[in-house]
């Protein structure tokens, strides 16, 4: 009963967390590896707040003005391959109804068993389009206000995961002091996120904090690595 | 038609593209939002260059890495529901048959009109658990070569957009003028990619290159007025 308001109702909640895991996960990870990288090359704190405020500047701007337009473009997309279909329904009823024919067989059923549905497709115009834009196309209906609040969204867990990798640089004044509470802290967080995450996505959750750990533990090395070498 | 081989082709030639352009997006964007922010801060491209290269690392790792082990998680995600689906299809086969029903009564159909697809599943249990797993669950079978291509795919693509932006830092001493020849070079290459991307995704040309333009011209200014504001 995939249609019923119950289940609309958890797609959503499932959206929301979904949009907080995608900004989260890089909120956590490209801060704090950044921040980390630049401790193997300079000795004040100074300069890696500067850098770590205009990444997640950066970060956030570029994944939520980012995500807000991509949703924009693919509402307007589905739009554009609706009103091809339902001109395609009013004026080439054959083709549509060999293309549904089509889809039902690629299912195992016969040429036979496809008539009834077919033929119920020609009396109601409106599901039959519904029909060609999720079996034919793959395509879902957009909801128009997801655009902005998921954009806001994916923003604002950015800059909360950003804060966290750099707060014992705002707070210390000495590179290598900060890169230990840095480092010790972002790990933590990003096992309980990592965690988390694997209860909502349905994934094992220790093995979800193992690689969220795993993720940020070699961007962040390899960035310090990286930067210790040209310094 | 839209199992036939050629369309095949079709989808995997537009991942690999849609893969460079998650990739190519940020790599473009948010090296350049930093690389700008931190000219605002400082004289030297020295240390834009170090922060410019850890971010390279950390971004593409984090993208490239986290996009390989998200495409994993989904497999696993398939075949454990897949497996539900194939476990309720001979144990509970009159519940989901009335899953069948319901999901075609969505589309207008009567209960009567549903029968003969409802009977044609019923002899068909692979091509039941295929119908249930895309029209119930809305989930498509992965493809288990594409999670290692799609992350190197993308990680590459995050790299050589991030080259874009920090190529005058690499080359100029002065961070100032980096600068000024950085924007020119990477609204360029920004309005370059998003025409192109238009292209690709059937968006408007002009548009879609406004609109990436704008992203990392936001982005950037965005991080340039937070660095010189705190610096």
């Amino acid at each position: 009963m995939p249609q019923t308001p119950h289940i609309e109702r958890h797609f959503t909640g499932t959206e929301t967390v979904r949009d907080i895991v995608i900004g989260m996960s890089d909120g956590l990870t490209v801060p704090f590896a950044l921040a980390a990288g630049l401790s193997g090359a300079v000795d004040t704190t100074r300069i890696i707040v500067t850098a770590g405020l205009a990444e997640i500047a950066a970060g956030s701007i570029a994944m939520g003005l980012g995500g807000y337009l991509a949703a924009k473009s693919d509402a307007e997309h589905y739009h554009a391959e609706r009103c091809r279909e339902e001109t395609e329904v009013t004026e080439k009823p054959e083709a549509e109804a060999a293309e549904v024919a089509d889809v039902l067989t690629t299912y195992g059923m016969t040429a036979d068993e496809t008539t009834p549905v077919v033929e119920a497709m020609r009396t109601r115009p409106v599901a039959w389009v519904d029909f060609m834009m999720r079996f034919e196309l793959g395509l879902e209906k957009p909801d128009p206000k997801r655009a902005l609040l998921s954009a806001m969204t994916i923003a604002g867990a950015y800059i909360g995961g950003g804060f966290i990798p750099l707060g014992p640089y705002i707070f210390l004044p000495k590179a290598s002091t900060a890169l230990v509470a840095s480092v010790a802290i972002t790990l933590l967080a990003l096992a309980v996120f990592g965690y988390v995450k694997g209860h909502f996505t349905g994934a094992p959750p220790v093995r979800s904090a193992i690689q969220t750990v795993l993720i940020g533990g070699v961007a962040a090395g390899a960035a310090f690595l990286i930067a210790r070498a040209i310094s």
